[in-house]
């Protein structure tokens, strides 16, 4: 299977997607990417690297979207940006997904502008995954959507227990609604009105799920609209940051500062590898007719050729059409029930 | 001053409600403290300390309520609990500011039907601290109200202001508005109407600020409708206790484990030390017309011992009347402004 690879996208781009790429090939022959961006700086990374196989072409793109830049003026002026080539591409069906650590607002919207969604998904939503005490959970939406509807988050549901399914090889997938208490009544009118559809749906549904209970691993997907996961995952993000800086600086300022420091620094390393998103490769953006991964703006290689990987694992194992063939089931039954009703 | 404590509630009470109250009062001299609950349990806890002063007494009630019970339940059923009888006193003017570490959620609705709102204030807000890196920011709401308009956003904002500059002590407090990004426009329709009326206000609104950012310090105030606050609250809570326990874990694992172990051992309780809420005393229910603090569930006796003395600084101070002052030209102002429009 072929991968569109932006590999202009991300803070340590080119060199990073183009290692992150080799390194995918090297761990699975199904795999080819096609490198798109600026071909003269692609060549000089892959000139740095050993590859010499026939498994990476490159597509030229002559612009770069900056990372501060509006989807809305990516779309419009930037037509040759190595975002929207790679898409191209995948419209074209000259590539079977799109894997990018760019903006992540403008590879969003060219995406769904250009590709589509999935027949029947209302919203496409990004799924990203969270480490817990137990392993760790899919957050969806992490970002995709900042107001929506009960309808939507059912959908997110619908599409992270896919995910968690084949992705993470579980069974039946626990689903929880994340809100501010347990109890079957609490929340904002959007949860309330979401615990109901969820309720009724042939889910694993596990009911409302708190924020300070999400980490010890009680659900495997947790669902929420746009704007309060991505607060969520930011939040996370900000304060494991902060953390692991106050408790450096605590041992750093005792007189055995240095000895602590190392024992400290080597429980980071290994609690930061566990948490780490670059082992996911980045984050899904579901509901669209064709796989696209969106990659965090700091991919390392590694995140970048886990990107690579997991797209693959999109396109073999047909997520997309269980995806749609589930909601659209979905849409079928609320029907019957609305027409025996 | 005199407060009025609400014995019975908390995880650990009456054993850590009764020393808070004695503490406090070898803090401060001009507070005295109602201890409202199961009388015999409370003159028992008395006995076991040394206390022998005459500035506190006990005011008995029969009732206690649950830490599941719904607030309609507790309010219609339990007229004589420790938490109804408290808020009593305040209410007829026997008590200046009621602290409770109870049933938030009870709390909350008793004190607001019994105690009402301060003139001017739409919804009022709970005011919750949290670490940074720099030292603390209040986060307003974080939990009263889960389906906000712009204009609710607005006064938190005035009211986390009055909290951080007349208990932290910062003369302008920076406001941030907690959302996705950034920019100006980024948001979804409650922030970005928020954002506007936050822009034309004369507060010190640094404008949107994000879940990673809120540690680094940035803003003093960190405003949001209260279930995407007390989304933050718990997700950051959760996060930080799964931290320690994976890296406790982590050290643990190695064969230096236990010399690890002690090095983390002594960082991390420096580290909770700084990042505790008992620090704190509890958390201010804003914009009611007497103070009201409301601790956590497992409040310890110095964190009831705090939120007693966070209840006498808003009765000296008088934060309410700066407040309503600062609510009421706010509305004039607006008034003034439409008219001229």
């Amino acid at each position: 299977m072929r991968i569109a690879l932006d590999a202009m996208g991300g803070d340590y781009a080119p060199a990073t997607t183009v290692k992150g790429a080799i390194d995918a090939l090297s761990e699975n022959n199904d795999v080819s990417v096609v490198l798109v961006g600026n071909e003269a700086s692609i060549q000089a990374e892959i000139r740095k690297s050993n590859y010499s196989g026939s498994q990476i072409t490159i597509k030229h793109a002559s612009q770069v979207v900056g990372m501060d830049e509006s989807p809305l003026t990516a779309i419009r002026r930037k037509k040759d940006s190595s975002v929207s080539v790679a898409i191209d591409l995948v419209k074209r069906g000259e590539a079977d997904a799109i894997v990018s650590a760019g903006n992540s607002g403008v590879v969003m919207a060219t995406a769904l502008f250009v590709l589509g969604k999935l027949k029947g998904v209302e919203r496409p939503a990004i799924a990203a995954v969270m480490p817990s005490l137990r392993d760790h959970f899919v957050l969806i939406d992490a970002g995709a959507n900042v107001d929506c509807k009960p309808v939507h988050l059912h959908q997110f549901a619908v599409m992270g227990k896919a995910y968690a399914r084949n992705i993470f090889n579980i069974e039946n997938p626990k689903i929880g609604l994340l809100g501010i208490g347990e109890e079957d009544a609490k929340g904002n009118e959007l949860t309330k009105e979401s615990f109901k559809l969820l309720k009724s749906s042939d889910m694993n549904f596990i009911g409302n799920i708190e924020g300070k209970d999400v980490f010890e691993g009680e659900a495997d997907v947790v669902v929420c609209d746009g704007f309060v996961g991505n607060i969520a995952l930011k939040i996370a993000e900000g304060l494991a940051e902060t953390m692991a800086k106050m408790l450096k600086r605590e041992i750093m300022d005792r007189s055995t500062g240095k000895v602590g420091a190392f024992f400290l620094k080597d429980a980071l390393k290994s609690f930061k590898k566990k948490t780490d998103y670059s082992e996911y490769g980045g984050a899904p953006l579901l509901g669209l007719s064709s796989p696209c991964i969106i990659g965090h703006g700091r991919s390392t290689s590694k995140a970048i050729k886990n990107a690579i990987l997991v797209a693959g694992t999109f396109h073999s194992k047909g997520i997309l059409n269980i995806i749609s063939k589930e909601i659209n089931d979905g849409i079928t039954r609320r029907d019957k029930v609305a027409v025996e009703e």
